[in-house]
C-alpha cells in the first residue's frame, strides 16, 4: 500500500466518524476477513434439542459477528459420520464439529472424563470441575493431540435410563440384555452381564420393535418422545446415576482457529458458554411437559430397584479400576476428578440436594 | 458528508481488504463508534465472586468486541448506593448496572420473581423459568417501566442461612430475633416473629460483634469468608428452602441500549448468558475448600431442624398469600410461577434430585 492510500484511507475513517460525532473504530476491526467454516454434528437434527444446540451455535456466532463468521451445520452422515466427527476435524474435513468425548474413548480412554462418568458428577459439577476444577486443562491437553481445540456447548442433564420391553426387577434381568447403549456405559452393563449394542440413533427403532434389541438409552423425554419407542417398549426408565450428566462440545481444527482473530475466537468461547445453561433450561423446561404426554400414551415410568443400584455401582467401579490398571494417564486424571467428585458429593449433600430435598418435600406434602 | 468523502472512504477499504487477498468485511462494522459505559454495581468489591461477577462482563464485552465496548465498573458506593442501582441506570447516572431485582420488591413488588422466590426454584430450574418458562417475558414487562432491559448475568445457587451467634432448635428461637437479612426473606422472618435489619454488608461485623445484632445471612462460604464474621457468631447455617437461588443480572438503560448497535447488544446478551454458568461454577468450585477451612478455624456448620423448616414454609406461605392478595399483578405473575414450580418438583424429585441422593448415598456409604 503506498503512503497515498495508507493517508487516504486512515483520513477517510477520521472524517465519517468525526461527522458522526463519535470516537474512532478500532481498525483491526476493519482488516476482519469473512469466516466461512462447515460444522459436522455427530447427531441426527430428530433429536431436536441435541441438534438444536448445533444451529444455535452457528446462529448466535453469526448474530455476535453480524454475519462476518458464518458455520453451517449438517447433521450426523450427511457430510461426516456420527462417530467420525473427531476425526474429520482433526484432518481437516470440516473446520468445526459438534460432538461430545464419550464417542472417542476406543481412541483415547481419558477423553470420557469430558463428558460425564458413571457415578459421577451432577451437570452442574461437570462444568464447575472443567471451569474451576482443573478439568478443562486436562481435557484440552488430550484433544491437543488430536489437533482440535474444544468448548463444552451444551448438556443434557441426567439422562434417562432408556426403553425396556421388560421390567427389570433385579440385577438378574439384565444379564444377557441386549440394550444399545454407547462408549463407557456399554462398559459397565457388559459388567453387569449385560450384551450392550453400539447402533445408531435411527436404527433403534426397527430393532426394538423386531425384538432383536431388548432395551434402548437414548436421552430425556423431550428428545426421546418424538421417535416413538414406546410403541415397541412401554417401560421407560427414570435415570439412574451411570450418567448424572453428558457435557457435549463444539470442537474446531487448530489450523482454521488459528486463522481467525482473538475477537472471533472469544466471541466462539462465550457463544458455547452460554449454550450450556440456555440447553440445559431448555430440556428442563420441555421435559416434564413431554414426560406427561408420554405417560398420556400408556408409558410407564420406572424407578431402579436399589439392588440393580448397588450392582451398577459395583460394575462402574469395576469398570473405572480396570481402566485405571490399563491406562497410567487414566489414573492419574482419575485420581484428581475423584478427589473433586467426592469434595461435590459431600457439598452437595449439605448445600444443593439438602435443601432441594426439602422443598420437594415440603411441596408434595402440601398439594 | 461529500460523495467525494465518501468515494475515497470506500475505496480505501475496498483497496486495503483487496491487498489482502480477502473477502469484503460488512461496511456496517466499520461505522462501529466506540462505546464508553459505567457499570455501577449493588455488590461491595469485599465479595469476591459476587463483584467479580461485574469486572468479568466488562472484560469479556471488552474481548468480544476488540475494545470496541469499554465498560468500567464500580462497587457499591463509589458513583451510586448499592441499592439505588435501578434509579441510576433509569434516569442515566450510569449506562449500565449490575444488581438484582430482590432489592428493589418496595418499587415493585413482582421483581422478586427475576431473585428467586422462598421455598422457590433451584439456580437450575429458575433459569429455566426466565429463559423458556416465560419468567424473561414477565419480568422484562417489569424492568421496561423503569426504561431499562434486563439480562441474568449471575447466579449464587443456594445462599446459606447465615452466622448466628446462639443455636436456632425451635421456631421459638426466632421470635425477637434482629437478623440482617434483605428483602423478601426478611418478610418471612418477620412473619415468624423475627426483627430483621436492612443494613449493608461492610456493616455486619461490627454489628454482629457489640451484639446489636443476633444474626447475618449473607451469600456462601467462598464470599462470606473473607469477611470474618465467625470472630464475632460461630454457628454457620446451612441453606435452607428461603433462598433456593438468586438471580443477579445487568441492566441498561434504554437510551444507551438503543444507541448501540444489533451485534454489540447479541455481545452482551451472550456474555451475560456465559456469566450465569461461569459463575455457579466459580462458587461450586470455590465453596467446598472455603468451607473446610472455616470450620478449622472453629466454625460449626449448622442444619435447620424440621420445625423450624416446616415454620418457614408457613411463614412463606403467609407472606406470598399477602403480596397475592395486595397487588392481583403479582398474583398473575404467581399463578404461572406457582404452575411451573410445581411441575419442576415433581420432575426433579425422578430426575434430577432422586439420581444425584443415589450417588451422594453411595458415595456416603462407600469411604
Amino acid at each position: 500500500m503506498t503512503d497515498r492510500r495508507a493517508f487516504m484511507k486512515r483520513s477517510a475513517i477520521v472524517t465519517s466518524v468525526g461527522a458522526m460525532g463519535l470516537a474512532l473504530a478500532s481498525p483491526s476491526v476493519i482488516a476482519q476477513p469473512k469466516v466461512r467454516w462447515r460444522m459436522a454434528s455427530t447427531f441426527p437434527n430428530t433429536l431436536k434439542v441435541l441438534y438444536g444446540d448445533a444451529e444455535s451455535i452457528a446462529k448466535r456466532v453469526g448474530e455476535l459477528t453480524n454475519g462476518r463468521v458464518e458455520i453451517r451445520t449438517y447433521p450426523a452422515g450427511e457430510l461426516v459420520p456420527g462417530y467420525q466427527v473427531l476425526d474429520a476435524v482433526k484432518d481437516g474435513v470440516v473446520e468445526c464439529g459438534h460432538t461430545a468425548g464419550m464417542y472417542y474413548i476406543g481412541k483415547e480412554p481419558s477423553l470420557i472424563f469430558d463428558s460425564g462418568l458413571p457415578y459421577g458428577l451432577t451437570a452442574r459439577q461437570q462444568h464447575a470441575w472443567l471451569r474451576y476444577g482443573g478439568g478443562d486443562r486436562i481435557v484440552n491437553e488430550l484433544y491437543d493431540r488430536f489437533d482440535v481445540v474444544k468448548f463444552a456447548s451444551m448438556q443434557t442433564g441426567e439422562l434417562w435410563g432408556g426403553w425396556f420391553r421388560k421390567k427389570i426387577e433385579t440385577p438378574n434381568d439384565l444379564k444377557g440384555l441386549r440394550i444399545r447403549a454407547p462408549g463407557f456405559i456399554s462398559e459397565v452393563y457388559s459388567a453387569m452381564g449385560a450384551v450392550p449394542q453400539q447402533i445408531a440413533h435411527s436404527d433403534t427403532f426397527p430393532a426394538l420393535e423386531k425384538g432383536t434389541l431388548d432395551a434402548v438409552k437414548l436421552i430425556t423425554p423431550s428428545d426421546d418422545e418424538p421417535l416413538g419407542l414406546w410403541k415397541a417398549a412401554k417401560h421407560y426408565y427414570a435415570p439412574n446415576p451411570l450418567e448424572m450428566n453428558a457435557a457435549c462440545c463444539f470442537i474446531v481444527g487448530k489450523k482454521a482457529w488459528t486463522s481467525i482473530s482473538k475477537e472471533d475466537q472469544s466471541v466462539i468461547r462465550a457463544v458455547c458458554d452460554g449454550q450450556v445453561q440456555t440447553v440445559v433450561s431448555e430440556y428442563d423446561s420441555k421435559n416434564y411437559p413431554a414426560l406427561q404426554r408420554l405417560v398420556a400414551n400408556g408409558v410407564q415410568v420406572e424407578y431402579w430397584p436399589k439392588e440393580v443400584l448397588k450392582a451398577m455401582y459395583d460394575g462402574s467401579k469395576a469398570v473405572l479400576d480396570k481402566f485405571c490398571s490399563n491406562d497410567p494417564a487414566f489414573k492419574r486424571i482419575f485420581d484428581q476428578w475423584d478427589k473433586f467428585a467426592r469434595e461435590q458429593a459431600n457439598w452437595s449433600s449439605i448445600s444443593v440436594a439438602r435443601p432441594e430435598n426439602a422443598v420437594i418435600a415440603m411441596r408434595q406434602a402440601d398439594k
